[in-house]
Parts: structure tokens; C-alpha cells; sequence
């Protein structure tokens, strides 16, 4: 047996290894219990059981690390193995874990990469990417929306901040900062303290609100609306297609019999003729 | 007569009785006595209209237990009795109201078992049943969606935990603890007091908040809209398929009449050239 | 002419009157008076202004008796006029507008009946009537959802009203204040601060309100798909019979032709036969 | 060469320019600078940064009046230039850019016209017109809704200013200000407060908000499925009509063509007869 028939024998192995239910298993297990460790972290806990989970920690990096390097090394296309999303990020996660916590600066940006890895289950649960590829694609379709919606905050915004700023500092000090009271103000939370406090300065300041919550909530609705009907025509007119493809489908079928038949009969009636 | 055609004949007339509109009414209007009772309990009463509510309830209590053993009886396939859910429910609310309400350890667990048996209500109407058991169809659907979200969640809590914890640790003080204020700041409830007690020590916390309810909102929208379009798709594909079948065999019905014609038009033809 | 002629020519003239451009448009600008003068009485006025008021309230309630009563003249079938609902409800609001504002004790009745003269612009424009119509077509399908609701508001006040009563009285006192309480939470209406004050006697009964939040909202958002699905495959199960009926009309016409040349042809060949 | 022809010829180019892509580029460059320029005022900066910012702002009025200019110019029909409500909408906020900010008393509206020019990004992106457009026309659908809607709140505030008015004057002193309430309610911003304020003299007075908060929501409801049917059934309409039409045509051209076979087949048994 040759080295390279070999090779191509182990490389079978890995693939077969990489892709049964026990490997993506114990991938899965692997994952919750880092979760379960992260989340651990944020109780306070006797020094032992602290000593533990870095312990675990430390062999949940390796064990990803080992599943990236196994993965890679099960990938037939190496080349094009980073230019996969998904590939992409678990690497990236991965080796964020490698940053050592004993540095003080790193520590938390170490600690915060280890949150990431929760998200690996999106990476190897299928259902989950799935969702999550189809939750991207409906983001396009809400892109000018989201600038309109941007436009109508920035312009009351400036125009808060232009007239209250001499009321509330910390409410409508700049433009930014309005623009934060206004998504308070979309999301109805203590609106009116931030209302009845200007209309002691401007009564009519309630205008500027309620043509604020109006604009918001109406292009919010529509936009909602326009969002069902988009996905739903999408659908519906695929299945339209489909349907009045197989009905006249059948159709031709029995129309092409009877024009059979009738050339029959005209060559029938033609043999007699002669 | 024998011993087992009085005993079909019996079972018969158990049936009837069970199936009796003038039965149904009986056992609602009983669970609707015992569902007030429940709540007049809530109130401050003299000690007589106590005495007579816990007459009352032991009297509910005995009919709940005769009307189950009745419909045990009436029951054709009795081994399958408690295979239905219903009928396990039922049966296990009512075996609950026998627990003596004297043991003060029992009390509470007994009480809270007679609040359950307005739950009979839901078994006892049929719309209601219909209308539980289309809302469990919907939940698998719901499954991987909430498994996101709950990711979602336990991604942000764990960072809340990790950096806001020494600013308030009623708030923050744990990853379970962050998550129900997570929960929180999904309903909008408060949420801008939570931030702004953050912002003073992060200044760009509000990207934390932010980012959040975008997410949660922007999965919540599009699982709303996919649950409309999958169950509108269900039935209007069963629909389309219907109204297809339909026309095609109309037109198939027809199209078969032109060929017997035709048939019959090439039989003539054929005679007269013999 | 006859004494009969003349009133059938009389009655004509009503009709035409009533059924006039002029005549609806001068109704509802006595109907937005009538809203402006009860609005304007909310306010602090000058005596003077006041006295015009209740003038003008006179004056509006002379005119409304009187064009009820011309209303009233001019239907055709007199036996049927209060069994429609729109013309019980203007008669009822028009005879509560006649109790005297005098008397100390009737005067917030009388004051009641006067707002609801608004409502009258209901009952006069078309198009609002309509809208009602349709709207009270939408409560039936939302029957049995509300009874379901109404259940778990109960079950869950009932325990809430059982456990957490000793914890604040206003809140928990009895089941009816319990239930008044859970709409609040509902609404996410500074549920945390209910939830919070219980969960330090419960430290677990997070549970309750999750459980509560989540079967509300999983219940509402169903509901509403219901119904949005209920009513489009109502219009579009009709629109989808109308499109197949006319599309076999059109094919069953032609296919017809069809069998009739295939007739024709047949006598043709029959007739050489002979 | 003609005067004529040579002004045809930098007509020609007026166009060219304003049509591409590189002018459309600058416009939009510099509407987002005066978007920014605006930002930056709300922020307390240097005297020096002050004075450069007034400049720029300068610079940008006169840009946006030679823009206007240009394309005036460049449009074919002039009498019709300002029948466009964009361009209208363009030339009212230039013109109101360029009151001088000296004066004390136009300094605020001079600003606030500044404000509205970030608006004119919606005037130049084609896809932002093209909503904003697509909203407007779903403003008339809505119209009565908001007409009952309008009613609905003005019976409850005059109901509420009429009993609740001695209570808390801030909140229900008159119709106006308990409209302002109202929709607090609707909004469920701390309605609660305001509800248990009025129960202390009215207990009963939760009907008042609950079946206001009741009738709001429902009507809201169905005025959001209303909206998605109507827009659906006209999408739907005209595509199930296309359908239709295409299916219909297909099978009438084969149907011609057995008739035209038959026709064919009669006239050669015809011709054989004779």
C-alpha cells in the first residue's frame, strides 16, 4: 500500500469520524458545559471550585482547538475552509480563547471571547444556522427602512436639542444623547416624565411627541406589513407558478390526445378519398 | 334476562346519561360554583360563610369524585382511560382535592390544587379543548426560535454580569439574575433607568442595551411573521391543491367526452370504408 | 286631490328632504356643535360664556328631538324604526338628553348622556357605521379566546390573591384586585417593582410572573394570527371559487364548440352514409 | 451655428450633468454634511469651531441654491417645476436657509429650516421617495379608523375631565389635557398611577380604563389586520387575475387549434361529398 492510498484512507476516516452523531454529540456537550462554566463565573464561589472551572476552562480551550485543527484537517477544499462563515468565526472564537487571563489587561477581553463560544452552538447546530442565515436575508429588505427611520430620529434629534437643551442637560445635551431619549420615548418608557417636563417651558411641546410617536409607530406598522407581504409573495407566487404549471401541464397532455386522434381520423378520411 | 345484557343495557344508559346535555351543564355549572368559591376565599368573610364554603368545597369536592368515577364507568375502553390527557388531568385534580386541608404543611398544596380544578373547565368545553390543543400544535414550531433567544440572552447576561455586577448587584449580581433583568429591559419595562445607572461608569453602555433590543426584537418580529406565513401556507396550500384537483377533473371530465366522440366519429368512418 | 294623494306626496317630500346632501350635513355640524359645547364646558369660562352653553345645549336638543321625530316620519315601515340599532340608539340618547340638568342628582346622568350625543356622528356617517358593523363582526371569533384568557387571569389571581395577600394588600388583597393586578403586569406596567417586592418573601416566584407573561403573550400573539388567518381565508376561499368558477366557464365554453363541430361532423359523415 | 441651437445644445448638457452619477453624489455628500454641521452645533464647542461651522453652513446654503438653480435650468417644462412636490418641498427649505441667523427673533426658525434639510435626502435617494410615496398612500385607508378613533378618545376625555377633574387637575382639568392622558393610557405608561389616583374616590373608575384600553387595542388590532388584507387582496387580486388569464390563454390557443382541425376535417369530408 502506497503512502498516498493511505493518506486518502485516513483522510475517509476523518470525514466519517467528523461527521457521526457521537462526535457532533459530544462537540454539542462540550459547548453547553463551557456555558455552564462562563455563567459560573458569575457567582461568588469557595477558591476551590474557582480553581476548578479554570482548570475546565483551560480544557475546553484545547478540546475546541483539537475539534478546529481535527475539522480542518477533515476538509477536503483546505483553501476555502476560512471562507466559510461559520469556519471563520469558530476559528476566531478559538484562538481568542488562547489569550493567557494572568494579564490583567487582557483579562477581560479574554473573558469576553469566552462568552462568544455560547454562540458555537449556532455554528454546529444546523437548525440554528439555518435560522440564522434566513433571519440575515430578511435584513436587506429592511435597509431603507432603518435610514428612514434613522432620518426622522436624527431631525427630532436636532430639533430637541435645539429647543430643550436649556431644560434637561442629561436628556437632550446634544444631539446624540436626544437621539437616545427619542428611541426612550419610541419605546414608550417613562415618556411623559421627559414630556411634562418640557411642556413647563413649551405647552405645546406635546406636539413634537406625539408627531414623533405617530411617524415612528406608522412606518414601524408599514414596514412590518410591507415585511409580511414580501416574504408571503415570495412564497405564494412560487406555488402559483407551480400550480397553474401543473394544471396546464395535464391539460396539453389531453388536448395533444385529441389532436392526435383527430389526425388519425383525417388521415382515415384521406386513405378512403383516394 | 341475563346478568350481562342488564349490564350492557346499564352501561348503555350510563352512556346516555354522560352525553346528556342536562349532565354537561351539571358538571360546568359545578365548576363554575367552585371556581367562585376559590375566590370568595380570598376575601375577609364572617366565620359562618366560611364554615359554609368549606361545606361547600368538601360537597364540589364529592361530585368531582363521583362524576369522574361515573365517567369512569361510561368509559367503553376503560385501560385507555387515563391515556387520554384530559382524563389523567381531571383524574389527577380531583385525587389532589383529597388531600385533607387540616395538616397546615398540605394546606397550601391542597388549595392550590382546588385552584387547578378551574382548570376542568378547559376539559370539560369542548371549544376550549379545541383551542388548547391548537395552541400546543404551535409551540414545536416556536422551539429552535426560543432556543435562539435564549442563547441571546445568556450571551448578554453573561457580559451584564461579567461588567456591571459591582454597579448594582440586585441587578447584575449573577448570570440569572442578569437574565431576569434582561427579561425586563425586553418589555421596556424601566429599562432606561438600568441604563443610565450603567452609562454613569460605561459611557457606551447604551450599544449593550441597544444591540440587545434590537436583536430581540428583530428575531421576535421575523418569528412573527414566520409563524404567519408557515400556518397561511399550510392551509392555503391543502386549499390550492383542492382547487386544482377540482378544475383539472372538470376539464379532464370533458375532454374524455371529446374523445368518445371522436371514438365514435373514427368507428363511423371506419364502417362506411368496410 | 285626495287627502291619501296628498299625504303620499307629503311623505315623498320627507324622504327626499331626509335622504338630502344638506339636510346629513347639517346633521353633523350640529353633532360636532354638540362636541365642542361639551367639551368647552370642561373648561373654567366667564358666567356669560356659560349661560350661552346651556342655551346652545337647548337649542341642540330641541333639534335633535326634532329631527328624530322627522326621521321617524319619514321611514316607510313605522312598526320596524327602533328595532334597527342605530335608530334605538339615537332615540335613547336623544330622550336621556331631554332629563332636566336642574336637579342636583340627575345632573351627572344628564351630563353622561350628552357625551355619548358624540357617538351619534356614528350612527350618521355611513362610512363609521360600517366600520362599527365589521368590528363587532371581528368579536364573536374572539369568544372563546377571551373566556380561555379570562381562566388564567382567574387561576392565576386565585394564587396570587393566596400567596402574596399578606405581602401588600392593595395589590394581592382579593381575587378581583389580584386580577386587576396581572392586567397590570400584562401591560408590563412596573411589573418588575410587583415582582421584585414579592421575591424577596418568594425568592422563586419569578416563575410565576414569567409563566404568566409568557402564556398571556404566546395566547395574544396566537389569537391574532388566528385571526388575521381566519379572515383572509374567508375573502380569498370566495375569491379563489370566483377565479376557478370562471376560468371552467371559459373552458366549458370552448369545449363545447368543440362538441358541437364534432356533432355537426358526425351528421356530415352519417348523412353520406345513407 | 444658431443662438437657438447652441441653447439646445447646453440644454442637452445641463441635463447630462444633473443626471449623473457624479453631481447626484456630490448633492447627497453635501446634504449629509449639513446633516452634520447641524449635529455638531448642538455640542458646546470652541469659539473657532463656532465660526468655521457658521462658514461651511454658509457654503452650503449657497450650493443648495445653485443646485436648485441648476436643476430648475435643467428641468424641460419650467411652469410645472414647483407643481412637483419634491421640488416645491426643495425650494421652500432653500429659500428658508437663507434667513439670516442674525436677528434674535428668525434665529430659531432660521435653525429649524437648517433642520429640515436633511430631509431633502429623501428628496434625492430615489428608494426613500419611493417609500415615502408608498406611505403616503396608505394614509386614506386609515382615515375613518382614525375619525372613530379621534371619537372614542374625545368621549373619554370629556367623561374623564368631567368626574376626574377635582382629583388631579394636571392630568384631567380639561378635554385637551385628559385627550394627553388618555393616550398615556394607551401607551400603558404609568397608567396605573393614574387609575389608582382615580379609585380612591371612584373605586369603579378601572371600568373607565379598562374598557377604554380594551376598545384602543382592539380597534388598533383590527385595523392592523384590516390593513394586511387590504393590501394583500389588491396584490393578490391583480396576480391571481394574471394567473388566470395566462392559464386561460393557453388552453383557448390549443382549443383553436382542434377547431381549426375539425373545420379542416369537415371541409375534406365536404369535399369528398361532392
Amino acid at each position: 500500500m502506497s503512502t498516498k492510498s493511505q493518506s486518502v484512507a485516513g483522510f475517509h476516516t476523518l470525514r466519517q469520524i467528523e461527521s457521526s452523531k457521537i462526535f457532533q454529540g459530544a462537540v454539542i456537550a462540550i459547548i453547553i458545559l463551557s456555558a455552564l462554566t462562563i455563567g459560573a463565573k458569575t457567582y461568588d464561589l469557595p477558591a476551590l471550585v474557582e480553581q476548578t472551572l479554570t482548570v475546565l476552562d483551560n480544557a475546553i480551550t484545547v478540546f475546541f482547538l483539537v475539534e478546529i485543527l481535527f475539522r480542518f484537517a477533515a476538509c477536503p477544499a483546505k483553501r476555502r475552509f476560512l471562507l466559510d462563515g461559520w469556519n471563520l468565526f469558530d476559528t476566531l472564537v478559538v484562538i481568542g480563547s488562547l489569550i493567557p487571563l494572568d494579564n490583567s489587561d487582557a483579562v477581560l477581553l479574554g473573558r469576553l471571547l469566552r462568552i462568544f463560544r455560547v454562540l458555537r452552538l449556532v455554528s454546529v447546530v444546523p437548525e440554528l444556522r439555518f435560522l440564522i442565515n434566513s433571519l440575515l436575508k430578511a435584513i436587506p429588505r429592511m435597509g431603507y427602512i432603518a435610514l428612514l427611520m434613522f432620518i426622522i430620529f436624527y431631525i427630532y434629534a436636532a430639533m430637541g436639542a435645539m429647543f430643550f437643551s436649556h431644560i434637561d442637560e442629561t436628556l437632550w445635551g446634544d444631539v446624540a444623547i436626544a437621539m437616545l431619549t427619542l428611541f426612550r420615548v419610541a419605546t414608550f418608557e417613562d415618556w411623559t416624565d421627559v414630556m411634562y417636563a418640557t411642556m413647563e417651558h413649551y405647552p405645546l411641546s406635546w406636539l413634537y411627541y406625539l408627531t414623533f410617536i405617530f411617524l415612528t409607530a406608522f412606518i414601524f406598522l408599514n414596514m412590518m406589513i410591507g415585511a409580511i407581504l414580501e416574504v408571503m409573495s415570495e412564497e405564494q407566487n412560487a406555488r402559483a407558478a407551480q400550480q397553474a404549471h401543473d394544471e396546464r401541464d395535464e391539460i396539453a397532455r389531453q388536448l395533444r390526445a385529441v389532436q392526435e386522434q383527430l389526425q388519425e381520423l383525417s388521415r382515415q378520411v384521406g386513405d378512403r378519398q383516394e
